[in-house]
């Protein structure tokens, strides 16, 4: 039974049509708007042979979650990654998190379920889970679930990059999921309730809500606009580029650390932005900086958002078009030996900072076969050289190893790790 | 020009259609979902005899800012809000914030707006401004703007109530701005660019985002949930109760501060929900808690939702069907002399507490005639005898003058108080 059918609002064929009904929404051009994906309401299959929430065409909103697993017994962890899953099952299809739910279970016990998504669709819900380098050897070097020989080489430690401004206490993790919905609602559902779960076994490090995803990772997307006021992602992976994702994304055989197969490494930043100083700075030095138009999103010397760059191309002066240190040049593939990444990054306002500012910025999530010669090289480089760096402060960072996708409803997040 | 057809996008035919694609979201019983409000991308009108943002059916998100005025000048708040007015104007029919919009500047000055709204449909935006007690008189007690004696005797300061745990630095605010839309984008946008319009004149005090609107403010909306899991306002006033607005939503003439007349008063309290107690409480005692199952939100005795509640109405144990502090009972007009609220409330997480639990709750905002006779005393009820305190905590509050709305274009907020 889903939510809806719970409460006798529906039944699944009047479910498909409302979520038609808001499907509705596709643009002038036939490209979807962020806020307005086709289908929002709908389900996203759950099972598959790489998770969901990667080259899903990206939701627009984010609840990100880091936990400290605070059991050394791996039967216990085990256990909460086997009830996880299949409560991930379930809410992912628009059921509760548990067979005795909100509102169907004894008045004497608390619920499976804490109730704040009956009623909703599953509205697009993907649960993406992965393993921080913290789970295979504790910071003190403790091996607690004698998994450490089993630490893909691709999980090495981020290095410090120039100008990191991290916050412990908002970075690292054992355990990420990455919860994506249309409905804010139900993506804070989610988390909630998987961290019910998980009571006494994890405990809540850090989370993030967003909205207004940037980074289209599917070409039916429009590109949103990151809060500098800039299209975001132009040149992303995308779920279209299967020859790509090979390369670039998917883990493949013989990558080393057979159990991720078919998974994928992501690397979260959180980037506040000084919006406050960005909007005091001139239209001219904004394009200059991040080497498109603000309007369009062309590259300079280019006239609409798909066209190439061209790096190459000078002006009457004859200087480049597009600045040497334009953010669009320095982290283009061409300058990082082909290196890309599929982002799915979303928008943030956390409040204000104490000093008359908003707290805003991206909350950047990169998802990449091997972050050593991907985000690593890049982010290297940006951090050295890109003039964006006078406007933005990373204070987090995040790096988890995510597991290839559930294919039998027996399997479960994390057995061929422990297995 | 709005925002679309700057760039060329789609004219106001075509606007119109895509607005009517996204309506199109009704769901089975005729209501509309909180997430899936009827003309999602429409413009809500600014001017008129009220604000709009008060009776307007609740958007699905929130942004809320309180400032501290940070000049003594009274030219330049006026230069402020007279610039704030034509702003929000635009803004909330679609338009950038100012008349050099995000692209069409000059290269050499910074863009009238910030542009991360670029290509977004109005989405329902209203923009509400309110005035705090301390823009009449500082805490230092000075009259900063020759205002001190035009202050409403029902801007009274709100007594501290029982268990309050206010934290000054979210708490209180010279004025405040109520953004509420059906794309947090576009709300984030507007106070972000109102931010940036009172550079040197206004310094954020703190911002609260919202989603999720608990409290439908019109009969054609379901009623949502709050994170509690229980619909939230089923008994709030609402735009249909013409009548009783009069009574008890909108200042009258003769009420005092002819000024307010056609304005309102709102009161909001950050409510911090301690849900990991609560969802480790049986569904019998939250539904006792609360006076009104978990699933359908009928009182207790009553089959429906809207069914009164019968307060007199005894089990076979002879016991009040409704416990004698349940939260339905204590809030009710019954038990309060009559006194009604218009809340229009927000779920929030703010990220995690740092001691494992997501730091989650409501965000209340209620608008009202007179908080002297409403929200104190009802809140001085709950705060001493609600059992719910054991489960949440105020930790912000905020109390502000709403003035009427603006009628004429050369019209600006504060005018009349300023006269």
């Amino acid at each position: 039974m889903d939510r809806r059918k719970m409460l006798g609002l529906a039944g699944a064929g009047a479910i498909g049509a409302a979520a038609a009904g808001v499907a509705g929404a596709t643009l002038i051009d036939g490209a979807t708007h962020p806020a307005q994906a086709a289908d929002a309401g709908a389900a996203i299959p759950f099972y598959g042979e790489h998770q969901a929430g990667i080259v899903t065409p990206a939701q627009d909103r984010l609840h990100f979650v880091a936990f400290d697993v605070i059991t050394d017994k791996k039967a216990e962890l085990l256990d909460l990654l086997e009830k996880w899953t299949m409560a991930a099952a379930r809410m992912t299809s628009g059921r509760d998190a548990g067979s005795i739910g909100a509102v169907n279970g004894a008045q004497e016990a608390a619920p499976d379920d804490t109730g704040e998504a009956i009623g909703l669709p599953p509205s697009g819900l993907t649960l993406t889970i992965g393993f921080g380098p913290t789970l295979f050897r504790t910071a003190e070097g403790k091996d607690r679930f004698g998994i450490a020989d089993r630490r893909p080489a691709a999980l090495a430690d981020l290095p410090r990059f120039a100008k990191d401004a991290l916050k412990p206490e908002i970075s690292g993790g054992d355990i990420c999921i990455q919860a994506c919905a249309h409905d804010p609602q139900v993506a804070v559902h989610a988390v909630r309730n998987l961290a019910r779960i998980g009571f006494g076994v994890v405990s809540v490090r850090w989370t993030q809500l967003g909205f207004g995803r940037t980074s289209s990772t599917s070409r039916g997307q429009v590109t949103a606009r990151n809060l500098f006021g800039f299209k975001d992602g132009t040149a992303n992976l995308k779920a279209e580029d299967t020859q790509l994702l090979k390369e670039q994304l998917w883990v493949q055989p013989g990558d080393g650390a057979e159990w991720m197969t078919g998974g994928s490494y992501v690397v979260t930043r959180k980037i506040r932005m000084l919006i406050e100083t960005w909007d005091r700075t001139s239209l001219g030095e904004q394009e200059a900086i991040i080497g498109r138009t603000k309007g369009e999103g062309a590259p300079h010397g280019g006239k609409a958002e798909f066209d190439l760059p061209r790096f190459d191309a000078k002006g009457a002066d004859g200087e480049p078009l597009i600045a040497a240190d334009a953010h669009v040049r320095l982290s283009h593939p061409d300058a990082n030996d082909g290196a890309r990444l599929l982002r799915r990054g979303y928008n943030f306002v956390d409040g204000s900072d104490g000093l008359g500012r908003l707290d805003a910025g991206l909350f950047f999530i990169a998802y990449q076969r091997d972050p050593r010669r991907q985000f690593v090289p890049v982010q290297t480089r940006l951090a050295r050289q890109d003039t964006l760096n006078e406007y933005i402060r990373h204070v987090s960072s995040g790096l988890f190893a995510c597991p290839p996708g559930i294919r039998a409803a027996d399997d479960y997040w994390g057995r061929a790790l422990f297995a």
